[in-house]
């Protein structure tokens, strides 16, 4: 269902990680291992998880040796129990040893992430609308893959970055002299296509912000006697999202009191890898 | 101390952040900043932590604007307690704005890097000689970063890449057909310059690792009891490096029983972000 | 005003140009032209014109020797009358010479599409809150040239590429199985902070657009009647985009009709180079 | 017959083109049209035109889906009426759609610029040995493609780059101290493959050139009076070439006055874009 | 045996290289060579010589056209009398005359290199175990070829860079205050993989060397005396490598007295192009 | 005078060389040399010999550390005689020592060339008007620079690539069905800015390229006496060059005959690098 990558961008962060790992080439298995042996491989969970980045085993092993083959690949967003296997890697023994440490940690980070936002995901109550959604603070150099992985876990996206969408923050209401004008300065700079957004830190700047037309606002930090004011006030007007030092325990809660959308940094700045081995097989 | 950063490196991973993140320009920005408006702000530690990465946010703002000055960088590797300034940004509030997020992205992971490792580190017994390594399990495009900052934690470097140093795994010694011929072709392979490092995972293995001259034996998942006798039977001879799940608990044990080296491949596939937050200052 | 331009964008796009026109260097100023020799000259209007792409000239200049100096480069927006000037060169005659005509080639592109949606802005009647718009007809690798252009002609801009926004064509809504359910998975998976726009081409589309809604409707090749048939329908309910073939002649009936934007494809794919000349001056 | 493309530079335009057009991908296909659904369709002339580009429509193709194929491909240089079809695609439903724009994009300004041509070549009298040519008056980064594109609507090409031949402008033999100098010094440094070029604005310059050995001589602005002595002085010694805003309906009397080349930067700046649209067929 | 080579490298190094050569597209075989004509030629050693590059004609033609075979294609390392294939080419004569010269520069320096390693491999006594590497003293940009050529005529290889290894010349010694420092500090910052050469000028230097623990010693400038000094008083405990102005017929004389590793600048830096042709065959 | 060098081109090169040749870093100097530590070095002739490349120690250097400055650079083209300083260089000693295999690798290969080049030229009878040229046998990756050191050493540059300038060889000749049709279809494809070549073997085909108004013939590997008639027959109607294994001593008896052009592939091919060392001084 997640499969659409972009095989540009995906053949670019593979080589550069290929570049990376593989340096003047790998003497150890270059002096011991003779192409003709054939090798037989499975990436297989070792705990539970949820499965993203099984495009990038195949762009790997694609890019270190056209001769290897990736079979029985599961689709990204599968739950996979201990023990269950993400893919399947046949052919040179040599190539498939040169391409193993950057296929795993691809695997590894891009599951961690789609793991952790699966469990904010079903944190939200049964049938609930809300959505849960990653934030800009991304690997740098890997955002559209650990995007890619939060909506492999269930989540959605928050804006691509700073030119895709309108994000309004206190220093912009400062420079701009005030909510509602910096909301009309965006409006007027921005294409059609964008919605507004506008953080606000207290329930006054919540009034200005819907008085001046925000499509979303941000509630920074907003305790839950807030949010359900500001759910109260804003009376189905503009979507509500929640941010800031959001935990797994609170996420019910949000949901019940009505905010739209549930931003977590932690998805991707703090996803830690999934444990995920390469397992040989005779 | 850890001052020395590839320039080359440095600008094209800062290059690559900052397209990922600016897109087509930072749209909120451009309609409520004007370019007169001068703004300063902090990179402060939220919790105690170890400082790596300041590097990133000079070039990340030189890089935004060549109007900005970071002032104040403290070095890589120092301890900073909560509230502590990791290093100050002062010109134009828009160019600020437009590298915050990437800078902090970089930063927060790099100076989790580094706390995590010095965590290690000064798990290891007042005056041991062991050290504290690192492995490949780094991010994909940032591991020249990362293992600077393992350094600034106070921590070694495991070998670059594939091509810098020779490490025979078991796959390596299947192809080759035993121990003893893997290092015999390793060594003809390598230049003389490269140590040639041998997985073992029995004391047997062990024994076939010394007699073939290996100068380096990771012992892949020894418990204790197999760690004090690897010490024993090796004798002086080769340097051991323990390795394999890691916990920090077990730093100083192993330190005690005689290792030379713990690789920890958590150093950098498990760390979490630091709590580092940018404070504007009037 | 539109002062803000991505430097890395700006960067790249000119060494590529510089490459493409430089090639392995200018052998006829090499053999003629010592570089001792000072040189002037000012980038002036031979026609009325808007000004864009101040930003290249320094840019182009700049890459070619940094001993040269721009001065007195007006404002991209400025309207020029004919013997404007836009801008004056300094510095080694020889290096004047070998960045004139890459810089040519680029102001009077972006120029000749600045006066062109300064054309179409100017068409609207007074007070009017209609959009001139551009569209993704833009030229291969310089659409984000194109875009400020417009901007600084007055004009507004469209969604930047294909993943900042949603734009419902009518082979989605026939993959999809109807306009309700195309544009149910597009807010699905979209940003929270996008618009969903959609196409439709018959009044009977309009009204399952509006019903399923859409935020955007973009009214395809309508002729006034209809247009005005659709704003009625509407009632305000949906921003209304005009598209497909629009004259400048039209400009101002789809305005009073009330339209919310009109897209024009000519301004970036039609627009006429503007005369500009270097002159030598003494 | 103007088959020949470098595939280097064939692939490095189209992969910007594609990038700067798909950003992080197309969310409007992937939420809309399985990978599963197949489609169908044509290029097709919207008015009279020359083709040129259809190489791009391969490579937009080939890059975005190797399971996209380009059929019924008409050659470059192929004068096709209204509704004549250039290229046919088959395959996944949503690669063409995430192709589409760009190829377009590509061959409605490479088309233009061939149509253009063409009507300049149709202009000369039978049987003139005159040729039309480009100028570097190209849109930075397209040169390669709009040279071709020249040629395929009859035309010829001037220099490359300036480092592939000499053309001397006023500001050279100002330098150079005089025609003959400029010449000679031009003669010492260039390859000896390379004719040289003069410009001239007046008949004691020409006189001069010629007598300095110039290969060819470009009349800058000569009117047709002047064009006929000019012919009469050089008496076949040099080859002459008119440039300088030459309108269509000039050119069959500056054949008839016997020049060899008349160059029209209008070819490639002033060109418009091609009406060609994507028809889906069932 | 000398066939790995990391794919993403020769990409580029190739890619670069027929850019270089072809410019915008070669125009002599565009006019004159119809696609269709066929042809088939050899590459032939003109002189004997060995082998080395022969993955640089595969991976020419390669990207020239995928019409193109590559046959018989003999292994780097072979020694080949005069009048020997290396590898036939068939396909679209106009592709292999665009592809032709690049590949030759290639293969000629190659060949070139590994032909004269060879020479002073044979110079080594019969059973002698000191090995013949090359330096850092390589062409920009070919690095990665040429130390497999080394290879391919029976050489070693040095380390690949400066991040690779230690190697403390006489600067270092003098920054660090002493060889005993110099070296303690390069134990402590470098992998635990890397070896230790510290260059010596002196015998007493080499005491303090060995003292210090140096892993290898390089001995700069030694004549024979000193060598056999050297070799008596390390005895055993480093690797011993001359280096500085070796001559062939010094080599033999070297390994007698019982270095290690004979390091020679000359095999990179001054080998001369094999002579190769390239011969069309009916 | 030989000063004009494509700052973007320079840039380039020497980024790809430095990444080379630091890898990661150079540990070996980060452990040793304090940044605080500062030197003084000199670039100096070993042995007599004509420089070329001075600009790629400057840009080398900059790259490296813009605290280094280089001082006292002569100019290419100089004659130094044994001894003689190239630059001297002054800075943090650590980035002298990153940047000095490079700088040097780069100035022995040019100076190789240019006093290579300037043997040839020297070889020339006093007066003559004939020229030394390169051929397209250059480095990979480095034409443009070896280039340069041809011109540096009085020599004269060939065509820069396949698509600046026409050569028609035997292969070409027999696609065409002939010479005088080859030169007739590359005239009309090539720019009327280029001279036509052909290839010859033989006084027959000489007689053919003439009468089909060839600009240039290359005698291939015509002896002195084929040469003595090929410029009898000529009688000035072409340039006349000759080619092939030209040897030094053949050079002055071809001028004598009146040959316009010698090009000489050994120029680059098979240029020994120049002895040039990096003198520290107090």
């Amino acid at each position: 269902m997640i499969s659409h990558l972009s095989p540009l961008e995906l053949t670019r962060v593979v080589t550069a990680a290929l570049d990376e790992d593989l340096g003047r080439g790998d003497i150890t298995t270059e002096a011991c291992v003779p192409p003709s042996v054939a090798g037989h491989c499975a990436f297989r969970a070792r705990t539970e998880l949820v499965v993203a980045g099984g495009a990038l085993i195949v762009e790997v092993f694609r890019q270190v040796d056209v001769a290897l083959s990736v079979r029985e690949l599961v689709l990204d967003g599968t739950r996979l129990p201990p023990g269950g296997v993400i893919a399947r890697v046949l052919g040179p023994a040599a190539s498939i040893l040169k391409g193993e440490r950057v296929a795993l940690n691809f695997v590894q980070r891009l599951c961690g992430v789609a793991t952790l936002t699966r469990r904010y995901v079903d944190a939200l109550p049964s049938g609930a609308r809300t959505r849960i959604t990653d934030t800009r603070k991304t690997t740098p150099g890997l955002r559209a893959l650990e995007r890619r992985a939060v909506r492999a876990g269930g989540g959605h996206n928050h804006r691509n970055d700073l030119s895709s969408a309108v994000l309004i923050k206190d220093n912009h209401v400062a420079a701009a002299g005030g909510v509602a004008e910096a909301i009309r300065r965006c409006r007027e700079l921005a294409p059609h296509t964008s919605r507004i957004e506008c953080e606000v830190d207290s329930l006054e700047q919540l009034d200005q912000a819907l008085l001046a037309g925000a499509d979303v606002v941000l509630l920074d930090n907003f305790d839950d006697t807030m949010v359900e004011r500001a759910v109260a006030i804003n009376d189905g007007r503009a979507l509500l999202e929640a941010s800031g030092g959001i935990t797994l325990d609170r996420v019910a809660r949000l949901a019940t009191l009505g905010v739209d959308v549930i931003s977590v940094g932690a998805l991707t700045h703090s996803a830690q890898a999934a444990d995920i081995g390469l397992d040989w097989e005779p």
